[in-house]
């Protein structure tokens, strides 16, 4: 059946060039396993903002209203960064994730085996990692009111930016998180600081609340957000699930990536809530950026935006055989000692970006 | 001469045992250095809570306003962790900070020689580290109005944060920051989100024209929060003199220290505006806790708070000197091989707090 409405917004660096190997995985669906997809393409980021004037056309808007999950690659680069704040190509992941109310960003930190030492840290610390990060994502003090910069009497500058969340806002992402965590090992630590905040505060507590009502097999506990960097860093094999608002999840979450040395092999999901029958707004990108230093020369690893479509798979269309079957596949290439230039390593072999991806679609 | 007023706070915890050690040292400067100093004592904390009722009594924020330096333990630990807001251990620090204007938070994350193994971080990325965090301390989203958790009509909870920074508060900490990497290598990486954030707009924008006018001779770049969380867990010897907000300087200086492995080795200072003459109101406190679960067992680390005492002597009495001699003192005890619990490695001898401060005296 071809109602599986996908819509590709490959952005600008290494963002098509990463999403063309995906494109080769989607037509071996369809040839091998009957799985056809409804596909489109869109704008976004610079390349957006070249072609139409803005990061985020509405016409991107609409098209990602109307699909039924977005792949999205990456965006942004130095010709674009001196813009104001908006033309930015950043725009167009924060105003798709507003205009579709994702909340919920899942950010999984993944260490495969053969890529234990891409780490930074000793071995025997990230060996076998498989934590994920439930970020919130449409609220905090990235969209709170009111924000600006304006000029006192004195003629003095003064900036100012508001982080607001509502009880419903936290139980929502809450509840993604503690799904979650009842799905694999029922270890739950939200984080916030609630020390300081006030939003830190109604978190804990809601949270809380929300884990003795609905949720009473899951272990749940509560960091502040300085003391989990610290643990991520120390002792990061102590975490499954770690829920965190908008700003902190920013942070934790590239700390928690940046701890399995293996940005180019992370994927990650963006999700609305879902309606009466069940469907859901959803977004799936790497959690690499466009990467304009190395954009266009087919050295870019493709895994990230590989496994991004197999967290589709899984998430928006429940085919987990299908996604297992992607992942299964990326890692035994890199058990074969593939590797692109991002994750090279004594005795492996270095590879391209369409290397990689026929390696990937040979063992698929 | 003993016109130099030193308030000592030893707090909560760990706080009194660690103490005693530097009060040794003290008495050692007065035999042999002919140095003395008016010494006061006063309460923060938990233990000032039981005592009078608040955190940060009223006397406590006096004797600090007219001692020349405060020499701070650590506060906190579970009997008080139930306590509402404004009864809470923490607000000791956060109200002695507010009231002397102690803005520019000095954390330095250094990896000494014979520590190298402590850290989770392989020994090639941490051996030699040695970069300073400058953090906003009195302002931001710690005291921004508006704040509070209300109750909408809907019945359901909301909170609010509010993040500000007018441009004389980012500047005269970026000028701390500027003075620091001019007399070290050089370089600033000044840290903000920039592509989200106004006050993030704002500091860059303060930050750069402060570097334009006054310091072109330092390096100064700027990089958003999530991507220096990640570079300091993956190249952190890129870093010489890190400056952030509050907010971002508590999660990333927590990071940085937690690089170290060493948290009981680490001290900070926190320092206010000089006046005509000179003098600054200065906070020195070791950045590890108040460490509940082995208070009062003798086993404690008192390097951190001695090296805060050296800090002391530095910045609040320009005692290059003697800050020096304690700082070789503690590196070859480390050199000789006795460590605490907290330190210990392969090969090395575990000692409690006392005779760990007794090797350091007699290296004196
Ligand atoms: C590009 C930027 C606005 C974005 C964010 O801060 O959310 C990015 O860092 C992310 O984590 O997706
Ligand atoms: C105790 C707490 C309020 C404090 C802070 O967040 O500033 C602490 O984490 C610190 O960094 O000194």
């Amino acid at each position: 059946t071809a109602n599986k409405k996908l819509l590709v917004l490959p952005g600008d660096g290494i963002g098509p060039e990463v999403m063309r190997e995906v494109r080769r995985i989607i037509e071996w669906m369809d040839r091998r396993r009957h799985v056809s997809f409804t596909l489109e393409e869109g704008q976004v980021g610079g390349a957006a903002l070249e072609a139409t004037g803005s990061p985020c056309p509405d016409e991107t808007v609409e098209r990602a209203l109307g699909a039924d999950a977005v792949l999205f690659g990456s965006v942004g680069g130095p010709r674009w960064d001196s813009l104001p704040f908006d033309k930015r190509p950043e725009l167009g992941i924060l105003r798709l994730r507003k205009e579709l109310g994702l909340f919920a960003n899942l950010r999984p930190a993944v260490v495969l085996n053969p890529l234990v030492d891409a780490s930074s840290l000793k071995p025997d610390l990230v060996r076998g990692l498989d934590l994920m990060i439930v970020r919130e994502s449409t609220g905090g003090i990235y969209f709170g009111e009111p924000r600006g910069i304006e000029t006192l009497p004195n003629g003095k500058r003064r900036g100012v930016d508001t982080e607001v969340y509502t009880e419903e806002e936290i139980a929502r992402v809450a509840r993604v998180a503690f799904d979650l965590a009842r799905k694999r090992t029922g270890r739950l630590t939200s984080v916030e600081k609630a020390n300081v905040m006030q939003t830190g505060r109604l978190w804990r507590a809601v949270v809380s609340e929300i884990g003795k009502a609905e949720y009473p097999e899951v272990e749940l506990s509560h960091m502040y957000a300085d003391n989990c960097a610290m643990q991520l860093c120390s002792r990061p094999k102590q975490f499954d699930v770690v829920l965190a608002s908008n700003l902190f999840g920013d942070l934790l979450s590239d700390l928690a990536a940046a701890l399995t040395g293996s940005l180019g092999m992370l994927p990650s999901a963006t999700l609305g809530a879902p309606d009466a029958t069940g469907r859901r707004h959803a977004l799936y990108e790497p959690i690499h950026g466009s990467a304009p230093d190395i954009a266009g020369k087919g050295i870019a690893n493709p895994c990230a935006q590989m496994l991004s479509f197999a967290m589709l798979l899984r998430w928006s269309f429940g085919m987990e055989e299908d996604a297992k079957l992607i992942e299964a596949a990326v890692e035994k290439v890199l058990a074969g000692g593939l590797r692109t230039a991002d994750i090279m390593g004594p005795g492996t072999a270095r590879v391209g970006t369409s290397v990689m991806g026929d390696a990937i679609l040979r063992e698929l």
